[in-house]
């Protein structure tokens, strides 16, 4: 049985109305069923979260960063330990990324070269190295159902030489990556990149396409671009992916609008730490149809006598459980509980407007029910820019 | 029906050897099994556990701080939300306590004459007074199973004369919030002081217990005295109580080894925040008659390779679930799950020792199995001396 096998169930109507599709991802730990949402566990935790919170808030995959568990507590303690899967205690689907990003991102010091980047740990200064191999080996260490080849990503806002001679050394490392890939039970996703520019877009999104990865990333966005210029780069990439029978996964957004749109251009898996991120700082997400226009800042003085629900017909552990007033007042004296419970609302509700695009998809009305949808999803604010860092 | 009923079901031995007793407290709320011991919940949290965690812990009784409450979120504010047990959702027995020890530890100034206590808020400086008067109605508004006297507790090694001064006023204090309490479905304990003093603990024992309160506090314990010097004072009040009918509390105690003596000189109900506190910073109770005598530092380096559970018979979500290397992960990456499962992990280790001591009384067993639970209990470690603050 190969390492994950996708079928389009629903593929987009015809007449050209959109290129949202639902689909069934068969990995080795479990069905996602897409378009999905993955949480992101950094430290093989979602922060604040238990496994029964992530069950209960319809998780049926997450993200676990490599870079962070090859420095913290080292890939191969979790290989001796039995895998990520075993010690975190999460039985459903994970999903590594190449640690391409933070390698960028979160090292102090890196230097790029062909055979790939020398960075040191933004935990001890200590100095450290990523190849393709290395990438994939630590990959293949932590068990994922789902690995990632190295990439090299640049801000989208980076000069065109620059993107251009980062997509082509990301393709390069696409075949390292694919040739340094072993473990038969996990599948290997290849990265687009390309930035803004249609034409090196496209050119990567051909190259990778080429190549038997059992999944497309599309890399490079989620960063300093808008959302316009997120969408033309979608329009230049997703329909040369027209007819190809694999998934495609955008890195690192999570606002709802944005998760949204991208369905609408043809993208079937995602990634963030913005929910979370977001509960912790006391913004709750709430139907944009009722009251405060879909954000909610908790720290508002009004909340602090509110009996509410966070939002009235939400089945997660806050709103079945306490008030708004009673997550106002843990918030104020930073007790612990308000975290979790914040954290679990905003993950049940992202992963339930993914229920709802979802089955929007599967009876046909996905066009039409899209006006409702974005007016649910809320704004998308300034606070909210995606950052795929941890 | 009264707030609160005590039944004495397994009185102390006729031959002397030992005062534990066990019981049953039913309040407004449920049933109490003594010797029990009640987990803190400061701000109306345990902190970092949800009610169903501590339910999970077998907890059947908690303590919320009054002092904290009144600041913030307000005594009122609970009342207007529907009272603290709805505030926080935990539908079994709260106690609360008077508030007293806070005022004099907590306060950044404190006056205190006659009437009253004067203090600033340790949050934001504000003055504010607390008499008997008012305590009694902050208790109300919270709507606590359990209502605790206003007292002046002063620190054991206290000067005879600030000693005898306190008690004496704690005693007008006593009577005073005895007019004071209004709700039929809320219990009154009064607070027994006296310091190391014989003779002014006894005669306070006598004064509080001639009063018409439902239970007896032993205060101006757990704090700067020896393990022999409580032992001592309890030895002085606990006789005087013999035949009365009422639910003996010692504040402030939390390490299982002070628990067991304590119990063994008839105390039926305690409080801290120890076992807890001591979870958050990595410190792990376990079986002292297993490995690392009794205490577990999950920071110690080399639980980072340790595949076992904390404690392979414990039922707790950590021990069920987690090795020691996940643990001391979680704790070195500062991951929130780590506090809360550490927090479940003493807890629950805290509430089975009691249930293992009310066995061993209901079945007469007790002064022969004080030596196992006493190896069970391990040590009174200096990182364990006792506080009463949150």
């Amino acid at each position: 049985m190969p390492a994950a096998t996708f079928a389009v169930e629903v593929a987009p109507p015809t007449d050209g109305s959109t290129r949202a599709r639902a689909g069934r991802l068969t990995l080795t730990h479990g069905v996602v069923e897409t378009p999905q949402f993955m949480p992101v566990g950094t430290n093989a935790t979602v922060k604040a979260l238990s496994p029964d919170d992530l069950r209960d808030a319809g998780a049926s995959i997450i993200l676990a960063n490599t870079y962070h568990l090859y420095l913290r507590p080292g890939h191969e303690r979790i290989e001796r330990l039995g895998g990520l899967h075993r010690f975190m205690d999460w039985d459903r689907p994970i999903l590594t990324d190449s640690g391409g990003f933070q390698v960028v991102s979160l090292g102090d010091l890196r230097v790029v070269d062909e055979d790939g980047v020398t960075f040191r740990s933004h935990l001890d200064g200590s100095i450290h190295r990523f190849t393709p191999e290395v990438a994939m080996a630590v990959q293949a260490s932590l068990g994922s159902d789902v690995a990632v080849a190295f990439d090299q990503p640049v801000f989208p806002s980076s000069p065109r030489p620059l993107v251009a001679e980062a997509t082509e050394r990301t393709h390069r490392w696409a075949d390292r990556s694919l040739a340094a890939h072993r473990r038969p039970d996990q599948a290997l996703f290849g990265i687009v990149q390309g930035g803004l520019e249609p034409d090196l877009r496209a050119a990567s999104t051909r190259f990778i396409a080429e190549r038997p990865f059992d999944g497309i990333c599309i890399g490079g966005l989620a960063g300093d671009e808008t959302p316009v210029q997120r969408g033309a780069a979608l329009d230049v990439a997703i329909p040369l992916l027209d007819g190809d029978p694999r998934p495609r996964y955008l890195m690192g957004l999570g606002s709802p609008a944005d998760l949204l749109d991208a369905v609408h251009r043809g993208v079937d898996l995602f990634d963030s730490v913005l929910p979370a991120r977001v509960a912790r700082n006391g913004q709750l997400w709430v139907p944009a149809d009722t009251d405060q226009g879909g954000r909610l800042n908790i720290r508002n003085q009004r909340f602090l006598d509110d009996p509410r629900p966070v939002q009235a017909d939400c089945p997660c552990l806050l709103c079945r459980r306490f008030s708004r007033a009673y997550l106002a007042h843990l918030f104020r004296a930073r007790e612990l509980l308000g975290y979790r419970l914040a954290t679990c609302h905003n993950l049940t509700f992202t992963l339930d407007f993914m229920v709802r695009i979802r089955a929007a998809i599967r009876s046909g009305t996905f066009p039409a029910t899209m006006p409702e949808l974005r007016l649910r999803a809320g704004p998308v604010s300034r606070g909210e820019v995606a950052d795929k860092s941890a």
